[in-house]
């Protein structure tokens, strides 16, 4: 498989063209980056680190029956994917509070939810991402209320595959971002990568956090909290 | 009746106590003020304008099976109404994108919208109001999903009603903003007022604002736009 011309450069990722018209190659980069892209490092193996989990975990879902763009991984930092047209909606799955929400609504910090709360943004980095109802989404034309309705029940889908994944590992998943793509033949499939990039992710006996959060909140050894997810997830396991 | 203790004041009203325990005076206030307060005027005349006008469309209103909290106008800048707990909650209904939607999402002002759209707004002046889904009111507390089912319903009635009142006196009705309370056997009715200050209103010839905006966005002639109002409203009309 050839990595072609590139088709897409993102914070965190490029996407290249193959010589299979249904597939790209993704390379994902060392860059992370914060508050809409206000705060910008380079860490080197992050791109492996978030190539490999998100892998494992797409694997996961996809063999438990969701849908999603994963094919293969190619390399340290590559790995092959459906072409999906991406919708233009981050959907994010909050079990706990913490983030945007805290400061948006005042609420506090680390309150468990009765039920997972599925919220929607509207994928604009000029007007910085704002949420969303499922109304606004189908009025300005970004997906049909048939859509939403398959993208929300993926979405409590993955929370409960990924949560009892984490759960077996000892880390709480406290809250993630999805992205959804269409494909050519109009279904809706799982897309982007889950990663501690997208996912908060916080020790289940230390609360320490194992994800972004340390680099946002410049908390340190970010890449060391990277490395000890994908530790946790690619060690055996007892049955 | 008598006046009684200041219980609330706000940017646009006070209320106070009177000698029968369900029942408020409210007083409107001639200040205006936009942005989250940080724009801020007086103009002699608006208290009474709205106080009228609110008058008319909360009797309107009520005539036509909305309950609502107007009980009866007392004098120029005073009313009585029945006593509520105010929903954390403003909803508001568009029917034609302008104001802080453009801003939020992007979109164009003055795009009629395929059927009306319904927002809540959590009602925290330290927050700026954020906009709000029906999850957030039910998880945080803020309502229940049978009294957000009831808003939801009884917003839409008011925008249909609204709209054909505005219409027969040559008057778009683009949006509006609504607040609800809760009475003390647990019934919500509508609250709060309905006037030049909560609604977008356009003349129907002319597209000439006739409302806040005009305050807003330094067109002039505000206090002769409520008065247009108010003379369309009051004039007998051919049946």
């Amino acid at each position: 498989m050839s990595k072609g011309e590139m088709v897409y450069e993102g914070k965190a990722k490029r996407m290249f063209l193959t010589d299979d018209p249904g597939r790209l190659v993704v390379e994902y980069k060392d860059s992370l980056t914060a508050f809409n892209a206000q705060k910008v490092a380079s860490m080197e193996g992050k791109g492996r680190l978030n190539n490999v989990i998100s892998s494992v975990i797409f694997q996961y879902l996809k063999d438990r029956g969701v849908d999603n763009h994963f094919v293969r991984v190619i390399d340290d930092t590559h790995q092959e994917v459906l072409r999906v047209t991406i919708l233009p909606i981050e959907v994010v799955v909050r079990n706990i509070t913490a983030g945007s929400i805290c400061k948006r609504l005042g609420v506090k910090e680390g309150l468990p939810l009765p039920r997972p709360l599925v919220e929607l943004y509207y994928k604009d980095d000029a007007l910085g991402d704002p949420i969303i109802t499922e109304d606004h989404a189908v009025l300005f034309g970004w997906a049909t209320q048939e859509e939403l309705d398959q993208v929300k029940s993926m979405a409590l889908k993955v929370n409960q595959l990924l949560g009892e994944m984490f759960e077996q590992v000892g880390v709480t998943l406290v809250d993630f971002k999805l992205e959804f793509g269409r494909t050519k033949d109009g279904r809706i499939i799982l897309a982007d990568e889950i990663s501690p990039d997208t996912c908060r992710l916080w020790d289940k006996a230390t609360n320490d956090r194992l994800d972004k959060d340390r680099f946002r909140n410049d908390l340190g050894r970010v890449l060391e909290a990277y490395e000890e997810i994908w530790k946790r997830l690619s060690e055996p396991k007892e049955a």
